[in-house]
């Protein structure tokens, strides 16, 4: 990197700002995924919208690559410096800018800590809904960015549909405000719904107006256990054509169950091929018929058990198990790969059963849990990164799982995004017009191709290696 | 027009479905708003997509514009020929094609009437929300072009929260598919998104894959009317402070008062400043709940008389009100001019008393209502084209109305979209380097710019005529 670019950097955000010891750019080589590393040539953190600005325009002059994050804790190598330059941390732009209490908006920097923000408009008697699984280290920027999902998204929806307005630096410095505090915005083409989930590729998000909504008055948590995977997908299904839309409606396979079981120690019964985990929330009555019915549901589809909490101590017992799943799978092997092929949520099982055969077929342990109202399932390899032969056979694995979530008519990825990881498999799911639309869009913002270069478009797509009928 | 090209189009869709004699070009030649007409040079049928694919092959070959529409119901001049070329009408392409009663999602075509959609939804115990004023005769495609709204958007949110998956086809007449039967997919940008509310500017929408939602059990409506307008509007900011998100919350004015009770004879007070008009949906005590609460928010804000609907005929005559507004109001000169400026909803009282200042100003009738919980309001003139030099002055008042919305930190259209009635101010909304992208955009999808070329972008920004600030 030139002494110029580093001295312009400096004068930008203050010589202590700017790192590019060895331990920075080490530290800013990975992000959450396993097996991805590449060193930037220097780490800035700028501490408002105006450092964001000059910046990229010094980046975009010197034609340098740039990689905003916010805490790194994305599964799809979303964050990894693969080209080199610069990476740009938001951690020092978190601040809560306004809570609007009259139009239900909250305004903030894309620092924040998801969870912090979480609990400041909890405190203040409002919900924000998109929660998910790294909300205690990831950041509202990141979450933009990746358009994030979590556990109440199958009720409420994932970070798009929160977010209404946004303040964004474009690759030469220039500054773009999208939508604001209004409920319909239809002045051109979506520029918000666009930014949100394109990874860092377009823009760099420096503020963003949020929507909340009143909280629900009440919550109630069961578990519904079953011997036959079936079962508990006609479940799922049941519960939906019923006309109940639970806030939260989660799927643990078999093989998750021990592990959880072994790491918690929670006493499930481990010859169970299937555990749902159902919340309902909202008002009182409305909770206590829809748990009721929900469990007749489960009931008449042969759940071996069904547990409802009585108490919110009993509700977070019963969470416990869906939450450890991940800590205790991460446990077992020394690499743990977390994927998110989406499929119709009718299709669950069907889903789950390849999974299990691909799994076999490749030789691999693949565990699977995930958001089953969505039908969002997270398959995780717990796996060895050192034994390439292993990995490799990962890799083969989930390259068929990718090919069978298309052909039941799902998606590559359901809530963690393109980045690296799945960008060989993108043109599968969105046809080779789709990727050219894309790629035209990403030259409409950034046409040197510095902001995040490497993520979401391959030099090469996987071939496809199985044909699959759904 | 060449012979060879309308040979072609006539090869592709029969003899029939090609028309180019004088009824035919002068019936497509206009839209629902007033004032704008442009003669095409063909209108064209298609029957399938395939149909269409072929249709635009041939005139993106030939460099012939492409204008795409339902039922031409807009109120931005959205499908108004204004470059000639060729109408492609959607009507022959109005089946359902499938209900996924377990995926809860409709797939349908685009020129299917939105009114029949919804009716044969709820014959099967389901609820599709997006209720644009027109949607008796308006279209699915249409009101995924335009994103439209309606009286439930505040609740329930507008078109662009219920298309999950897209087929259109390219300007060039490749075809494309976004999403899918997936409550979450972030492969890639959000493509879905972006053509929803692109106006036919980006691809032509031929199926569409929409989310349905379980129905509210009971539904309850009431009227409360103010002499105090900032009553009105403090009632609209109490009702959401209280966590109450209503159905339906919609405004009245005193013209529109007036006129709504000279047509429909319903002996609404006539010295009120305001009527608001709520409705609560969901389950039974819920609903009882909110509207007792909602009655004492509005008797404490001073409302003058407060009517809760006891039966369904009851509701029916309260809504009679609100949705005769522009029927009535189009009775009262030859020409109505309806706006849909929008702001933050605790902007609604000030947003209101501009309106009225800038009509005062200007020496024109408008009178205002619109939906009050979204801040989406609809200022409407009674005019006469023929009287060039009111018109004039009406043109002046819905420019300085603009330019005060985006004062207020709103927007230029809330859910009528740009067309090409506010192409000339929607950079006053985007900025100039939001135009740039959305140019950007443009060109990646139509180069050539032949998909209803001469909308949202202007040949020439207004110039700002006011300055305010909210």
């Amino acid at each position: 990197m030139q002494a110029d670019v580093i001295n312009k950097l400096r004068a930008i955000v203050g010589e202590k700002w700017f790192r590019n010891d060895q331990e920075a750019l080490v530290a800013h080589s990975y992000d959450g995924t396993p097996m991805l590393q590449s060193l930037p040539e220097g780490v800035v953190y700028p501490s408002s919208t105006e450092d964001v600005s000059a910046i990229m325009k010094v980046l975009s002059e010197a034609h340098i690559p740039l990689v905003s994050r916010g805490s790194g804790s994305n599964l799809c190598g979303g964050t990894v410096p693969v080209q080199g330059g610069i990476v740009m941390v938001m951690h020092r732009m978190n601040r809560i800018l306004e809570v609007d209490e009259e139009n239900l908006t909250a305004t903030v920097q894309p620092g924040l800590i998801t969870a912090e923000f979480i609990h400041h408009i909890e405190s203040r008697g409002l919900f924000y809904p998109p929660d998910p699984s790294s909300m205690k280290i990831s950041t509202i920027g990141g979450n933009i960015a990746e358009c994030s999902g979590g556990l109440r998204g199958l009720k409420y929806g994932t970070t798009k549909d929160y977010v209404i307005g946004l303040e964004a630096v474009l690759a030469d410095g220039r500054i773009i405000r999208t939508g604001g505090k209004l409920m319909k915005d239809v002045a051109g083409y979506d520029l918000t719904k666009l930014l949100i989930g394109s990874e860092g590729t377009l823009a760099v998000i420096t503020e963003a107006t949020l929507k909340l909504i009143p909280p629900p008055k009440t919550k109630k948590t069961m578990l519904a256990m079953y011997r036959d995977l079936y079962g508990a997908a006609r479940t799922v299904s049941r519960i939906i054509e019923s006309h109940i839309i639970p806030a939260t409606l989660e799927f643990m396979d078999n093989p998750t169950i021990r592990v959880v079981d072994d790491f918690a120690g929670l006493g499930l019964p481990l010859d169970m091929e299937a555990i749902l985990l159902i919340e309902q929330d909202g008002d009182p009555e409305t909770v206590e018929r829809d748990i009721a019915r929900i469990s007749e549901i489960c009931a008449s589809e042969s759940a071996d058990r069904i547990e409802v909490a009585a108490t919110r101590e009993e509700a977070e017992k019963l969470l416990t198990a869906r939450r450890s799943a991940f800590t205790a799978l991460a446990r077992l092997r020394p690499t743990t790969i977390l994927e998110d092929a989406t499929v119709p949520r009718s299709r669950i099982a069907d889903m789950v059963l390849r999974i299990n055969e691909i799994a076999n077929k490749h030789r691999v342990t693949i565990a699977t849990f995930g958001h089953a109202g969505d039908g969002n399932l997270h398959p995780t390899a717990t796996t060895d990164a050192r034994d390439a032969e292993e990995i490799h056979r990962v890799e083969a694995a989930f390259e068929e799982i990718f090919e069978a979530a298309i052909a039941l008519g799902g998606t590559i990825t359901g809530e963690h995004g393109v980045g690296m990881v799945k960008a060989p498999y993108l043109e599968w799911k969105v046809g080779e017009p789709g990727i050219a639309m894309m790629k035209g869009i990403k030259a409409a913002f950034d046409p040197h191709h510095l902001l995040n270069p490497g993520k979401i478009f391959a030099k090469e797509t996987r071939k496809r290696v199985v044909i699959q009928h759904g």
